[in-house]
């Protein structure tokens, strides 16, 4: 079904839900306000009875017999007078009405059948039929316009599609989300922890998740180091100046962390990025055009003054490492470095499993005031990106409004197991910040020259693409990412636990991460455990392993591989780790 | 020569210096105050001619005419109101007389022959003659009474000794000491750089540094992986609820870099130390007492608001990074925890070739405000360092109120080439703050139970200790922790670089790092610039070289080891690396 019959399906449904509860609760609801979105439909009301999911039943079957009712859904034209007049009782829809561009001479409202109307712009389907299917989804708390300082009202999330077949595949997704929602999952693995005294936003990673994330970060910087980038290092405080110099402070300023010294009087801010650190290493020596490209990398924690209420998981934190770095270059070296970069992008999402597209993030010319530089500059900076993706052979598209201050960029929106799409990856020309740090190179000529710089990150932000890669995977690891890639379990602790640690120390020879879980416990429930950890491999030895030297070997998901010898199945996970293998 | 004649030959030289003075310049120069330290004296003066090193000459004659006239140094007893009287035209002896403890009835003032006195404790020698040697060394400004409101004074350095050899042998370690400083090492091998954009104390590294800093941290964290210790990673910020459990911020709140958030009421810090951090990874898990020893490390950064007069090259700055851990331990697990710790370091600072001693840092039991915990739980403590320090038989000595606040711990002084003592690793042991955090593990009688904590860093701040081993080897670093370990150098950029490209991917292949310098200049510069960067070995390639297949091997220091065949040298040179030796 089209986008704009899915807005109107779920638009009517919306105030279906609304003329329901109205016939329902009466004056125990007074309507507020709807949002439309992508995925569905939301209702903001104040009730002065409390309302939980379990009286969504109740609720749907009204909506039902609204729509098999089949109203019609009619379109009314009203003066401002008329629609006070309509809507004098609910002090939500007048403030609406207050606010509706004076310079509309018609409002509009819409009727469902002759009982129900509301204040509303459309459109609208024809009739309640035309409602094939819908689910109401949960209950939250929201203020009124999104102003904390509003009154909290109650918001009832819904959605509805245009055939039976569409929503059941909707809820199905969203089932499938949940549960492997990357905050259920990373506590149920012990990847990370909050705690209260350090603060939300906050994570702390364990011994389990610090591997994770640490084997990404590797492989990442391996990539870099393979095409010839540096690692730099620089501190997370700077005074003021620098982002003054750069410009990010009159842009960002009061979005940042900031520093109070109690001993000097030093302005100063956490980072939140790390160019103009990175300018300040290539200022401290003299450059020649022979020298270029000179490339510094670095995985370096940024912070983001986020509002508590916008924290979520690994999501969206206050403290995020990005897998940075930054190309110094002759504008005929753009082009090559583009290049090499984006060869490490794709690389390395295929060794993860995960498709993507490239977004070209070009400037909004209708709001100049959010970019630094000249028309022109951004004009030549964009054909650039766009003749490179052409010539990359990128599946790309461009969206307006998108990029960095300081130039076009290249957005990399990879694709999960579930279809949705995350940002990650980037690579960004910046002609300002060179010029504004007075960054210069002497080239053939003789000649005083200003580089280019190029930003990139493979991985984005290490935590976002956690919360992102944890969810594709449902945390079933590749190997080479599984903190224990094999747990050795004796039938009986008693009998055959010399031979499982025997089993495991020729395992870790071998440099596979093996553990034996010699628990007193029976076989099942410390199988169970090891699913439950999402352990690649199983390895259950007793009587008949002992007795031939072998293993019994069952592959995460269920997979019996049967009796092999020790030698055998190390070749093969130890196979699968090189390859960077998605299967077992 | 014992401590307490040098300090009295010392402070007697100072009132040779002062007098000399006002001999030659007399109401030009009004004296305040004199210091005597471990290493010399120093004189602070409001001098209303400008001073210089370039004036020593003339001073140093006339404190030798002082010196060789053997005038008598003669303490006399004075009232207050006599002392006024004979300094009454300097306000700065004024100010010094009126503090002088009201309860002493007598003060003392000191004669210097017939004409030079001064209001001075003493002691000093019997006459001018017992200053055998004596050298004014520099010239600087300090502020009246250390404080920057007041007036800024001149201050000039100067030493004696006894002898003309112990003189003489501690100028050439002051100069030695200039030539291997740091900061001047670190800027001519281009490792490290400050921005004043970026403030001061904020070190930035270049890829060279990054590489040295890098696989110092590295190796550190090699040897605690092989001993069990499991990587953690946690924000560098936190909630001041956090050391107001720890009850670092009753000690210390005043200390740190507070931190604004401009978006939430979060009263926040930068963390100047991990600890506190790390007992929340722990309480995030059930614990039982099968899983103790538990190991967190971490070479994570910390921040401390230093006044910037403080800040010295990379042995003082504002972020400092260490390589950190903590083990969650039983009681009876101390021992051995210690002695896997204690280990590392052995291991570690031999490989580096620095010796060192071990400091017991005890609690001062007068002044207890400075420690959390009962004075039981601290002797105990400290019964078990000792005991483990004698069974350990390390080389130690106890110092009275160098513990930390929440235990004592082991330093370990580090002396390097010159003979200076400075304190690198340490372990600690810590009763107070696994019960401050309530940390818990079930013991195997079922019983809940608070677990004790380790502290411990092997190199300590791994900027500081750079500052160190820059020092320490001049810049000569052993080929392992060489950026560059070999130079190739054609004899003829044009005839000769494609062999030295051959040379320099064959060395590649075999895992050495190597570069060409194929510039158009001479061997001698080449060579030189080599020299300059301190590169391990230089390999010179030419005619002769091409024609037997060999290059011609010249090591740091000027040994030359002749015509070798690449795989030869590769093979010493490799030796060198895996056994992280110190000579090429």
């Amino acid at each position: 079904m089209d986008k704009d019959n899915l807005y109107k399906i779920r638009h009517s449904a919306e105030h279906v839900f609304a003329q329901a509860v109205k016939e329902l609760y009466g004056e125990d609801v007074q309507l507020a306000v709807a949002h439309i979105s992508d995925t569905g439909f939301s209702n903001d009301a104040k009730w002065s009875v409390k309302l939980s999911e379990d009286d969504f039943p109740k609720i749907e079957k009204k909506m039902q017999e609204i729509i098999d009712a089949n109203l019609p859904i009619v379109q009314k034209e009203v003066t401002r007078e008329e629609a006070k007049e309509m809507f004098k009782n609910n002090p939500f829809k007048l403030e609406w009405i207050e606010q509706w561009d004076a310079a509309e001479k018609t409002l509009t409202v819409y009727w469902t059948g002759d009982k129900y109307v509301d204040f509303c712009k459309g459109p609208h389907v024809n009739s309640t039929g035309e409602i094939k299917a819908f689910k109401l989804l949960s209950v939250a708390g929201a203020y009124w316009r999104g102003d904390a300082n509003n009154e909290m009202l109650t918001r009832v999330y819904g959605t509805a599609f245009g055939s039976k077949a569409e929503l059941d595949e909707y809820l199905n997704l969203l089932e499938e989300a949940k549960n492997r929602d990357h905050r259920k999952l990373g506590k149920e693995l012990g990847l990370f922890t909050f705690s209260d005294l350090v603060g939300s936003g906050l994570p702390m990673f364990t011994p389990k998740g610090t591997f994770l994330w640490q084997e990404l970060a590797s492989y990442s910087e391996s990539l870099q180091k393979a095409a010839g980038f540096e690692q730099v290092k620089i501190p997370h405080i700077t005074k003021t100046d620098l982002y003054k110099t750069s410009g990010h402070w009159d842009k960002f300023g009061d979005e940042l962390f900031l520093v109070k010294s109690q001993e000097t009087d030093d302005q100063m801010v956490l980072k939140p990025m790390n160019c103009p650190h990175h300018t300040q290493i290539y200022a401290s020596a003299k450059r020649s055009y022979r020298d270029l490209p000179i490339r510094y990398y670095e995985t370096t924690t940024n912070y983001r003054d986020e509002k508590a209420g916008e924290l979520s998981g690994l999501s969206r934190v206050r403290s995020l490492t990005q897998d940075d770095a930054h190309v110094f270059c002759r504008i005929d070296q753009i082009e090559g470095e583009f290049t090499i970069i984006m060869g490490m992008i794709k690389k390395m999402y295929a060794s993860l499993g995960l498709e993507f597209r490239a977004r070209l993030s070009f400037r909004d010319p209708e709001t100049p005031e959010k970019y630094l530089g000249d028309e022109e500059t951004w004009a030549e900076a964009q054909r650039t990106i766009e003749d490179i993706a052409k010539k990359l052979e990128v599946d790309y598209f461009v969206a307006i409004g998108e990029a960095a201050i300081y130039g076009p960029k290249i957005d990399i929106m990879v694709k999960d197991s579930l279809g949705r799409e995350w940002q990650c990856a980037t690579e960004q020309l910046d002609f300002i910040q060179p010029t504004r740090f007075g960054l210069k190179y002497t080239d053939s000529d003789g000649q005083e020259k200003t580089p280019v710089m190029i930003h990139k990150a493979l991985l984005g932000s290490v935590e976002r693409f956690l919360s992102v890669y944890i969810e594709h995977t449902a945390g079933n690891f590749p190997v080479w990412l599984s903190y224990t890639q094999v747990a050795v379990l004796p039938i009986s602790a008693e009998k055959h636990a010399d031979y499982a640690y025997k089993i495991k120390d020729t395992l870790r020879a071998a440099g596979i991460r093996a553990d034996v879980d010699d628990a007193s416990e029976t076989l099942g429930n410390k199988i169970r455990k090891a699913q439950s950890q999402k352990t690649p491999y199983v390895f259950v030895v007793g009587d008949k392993e002992v007795e031939n030297n072998t293993v019994s070997v069952r592959a995460r998901g269920g997979k019996d591989l049967g009796a092999m010898s020790v030698n055998d199945i190390s070749e093969r996970i130890k196979q699968k780790i090189e390859d960077k293998s998605m299967d077992l």
